[in-house]
């Protein structure tokens, strides 16, 4: 068989060796002699898995003391939700720079008022907005660290005078953050941190218990903390396999080396796009995502030439977001780098 | 390796076909040279994969027309708060015979008033109450199927005059229901229908829409039903393996030989129960669960005798709930025969 190169926008990629531990622990988990997917969730196998997990995490990004984390399920979509339950008071402020964005507005305006501090619906989120001011008087800033959809990202965090928040879903351990910097980080896993089924949330104790309303069980995050991350059945087989992958991550090098990788993929792929007369990057040169390239053919009637090329190359998942249409180009963690070489060769001796 | 007899709670035993597919997903997926774990929810072999599933479960459960059904992440715990969140209005019945169904009764408590029309707590849930009266005018009456950690069991539900809701986590799938009684079955998929980090939602789609208040995206059932349960990354490996054991229970004839199984199983367990002076059941006659079987040893002192009786036979997992103490064999769908006999066997020769 061909091997597929996956540019999947998620869930996506996962490194071999993690595909392989997930085999066997299905197989045989822990020496158990019965499967992963038919053990206790309370037993001592597993909640080693659950410590494990959370001792990578926290190593990984250096995470600070203070600080839990949690792993949940319904994805980051949820966590639009419980961020405004167990953080919202009287005013939350959102940076809108995509429909994930704009859904996390959404939702919270369920809660209390909402304060849009800047926003690039104007040009279809192919831009990141500067120089917005945060206010003071909001009980937390929200923010989106990468934009799945329009390729673009937040190359820094501003200096928030109030508890930042981030969904980090697209963008998580691709590079170094300064955890010490938010109050609240999650990321559905299905990116770059494992298969989809579990979002992690790494939340800063001390930032909660501050709102008066009651917050359902399972919306509350220090109810989540008080139980160890086990309130009730925690999705079992994506955490485990999680584990299979940061342990990967952290074998090859760690985020340090995530970063390097990322960066030797973008740049590979957006220095064909802007050589190359055929294509055109649809994002601000200075907001260009290192993890969804985002990409046009300048004429259009070409392709259904330019599909048949990369797809009898064994690429697979780069057409574009139907919002944006074109060509997206997801570079995850366990991209290699010759899964670029063969797309940017596909671009390069196109109709050439 | 010994055989290990798996009488877990939940998660919990698995057929051996069904974990093989898995494997065998989890290699090549659907032919498409990559794992289950890294291929798009929206890509055509992943949502084949949710249709079948729901599919299969109509067939199963012999679903009427007007009835969809979701996969949703978090588990039955946060149904207790989707329920009351969709349905309840002024006021939700419930019958509290456990836990769980305390817990439901919590989180409803956050949106309306709860009115408890039968409780079985003086008693430590050890059977189920009966000639309760619903009131007509709840939104909703809520109850609980099968009750994992005392052992006891519906065996037949009432005429309610209002929408039925009923959390059929333990037992789902292990005898036939009429689902044309209820307006909603919920069901955590990690006992009958699959491993941990799925939940199965069962909803006549009329029940829907009738309360005033707003509703969280995440939260609103009617969200979920339009965009066929894909509102967002759903928790894919959980939806695959849950399909592999559906396909294995339809093979092997269904509901009705599933139900066959479970009494069984019950059968004989409960017999030497009953005929052995060395053991007691915990729980009233006319409510024990086939699926979670409790009892106690009349003498304490013989615990740990016992419990290295049970051990070297390859037993796994049938230490009691803390709140009832001794022995619970939670005896689901693919546990099979062998392993009854094994733990009969045990407790026949023990101490004689």
């Amino acid at each position: 068989m061909t091997k597929v190169h996956n540019f999947s926008a998620g869930p996506s990629i996962l490194p071999q060796e993690a595909i392989q531990a997930c085999v066997e622990g299905i197989q045989n988990f822990s020496g158990t002699g019965l499967s992963l997917l038919e053990v206790s969730h309370r037993g001592k196998e597993f909640v080693r898995v659950v410590e494990e997990t959370q001792a990578t995490i926290k190593e990984l990004m250096d995470i600070p003391e203070g600080y839990e984390i949690l792993f949940l399920g319904g994805g980051a979509s949820m966590q639009f939700l419980m961020v405004a339950y167990n953080l919202l008071e009287n005013k939350g402020a959102y940076l809108k720079t995509g429909v994930w964005a704009a859904n996390a507005v959404k939702e919270a305006k369920l809660f209390g008022t909402v304060d849009v501090v800047a926003s690039s619906e104007d040009a279809n989120y192919n831009y990141i907005p500067k120089n917005y001011v945060i206010p003071t008087d909001a009980d937390y800033f929200h923010c989106t660290s990468n934009n799945t959809i329009y390729g673009s990202q937040m190359q820094s965090f501003p200096e928030s005078p109030v508890t930042m928040v981030c969904d980090m879903s697209s963008d998580i351990l691709s590079r170094p953050v300064d955890v010490s910097k938010f109050g609240l980080i999650y990321a559905g896993a299905q990116k770059n941190m494992g298969p989809a089924g579990v979002t992690v949330v790494i939340v800063k104790k001390d930032i909660l218990g501050k709102v008066t309303r009651q917050i359902p069980s399972m919306m509350n995050y220090a109810v989540h903390i008080k139980s160890e991350t086990m309130f009730n059945t925690p999705p079992v087989f994506p955490i485990f396999a999680m584990l299979q992958n940061l342990k990967w991550v952290k074998k090859v090098g760690g985020v340090a080396e995530m970063q390097r990788r990322a960066e030797e993929r973008a740049n590979l792929l957006y220095n064909e796009i802007d050589q190359n007369p055929l294509f055109v990057g649809t994002v601000a040169f200075e907001d260009r995502s290192k993890m969804n390239v985002c990409f046009l053919l300048n004429d259009t009637s070409l392709e259904e030439k330019f599909n048949a090329a990369w797809k009898a190359a064994g690429i697979s998942g780069i057409v574009g977001h139907r919002s944006v249409g074109g060509y997206r180009a997801s570079m995850y963690n366990a991209l290699p780098m010759e899964s670029v070489e063969a797309l940017v060769n596909v671009m390069r001796t196109f109709n050439s």
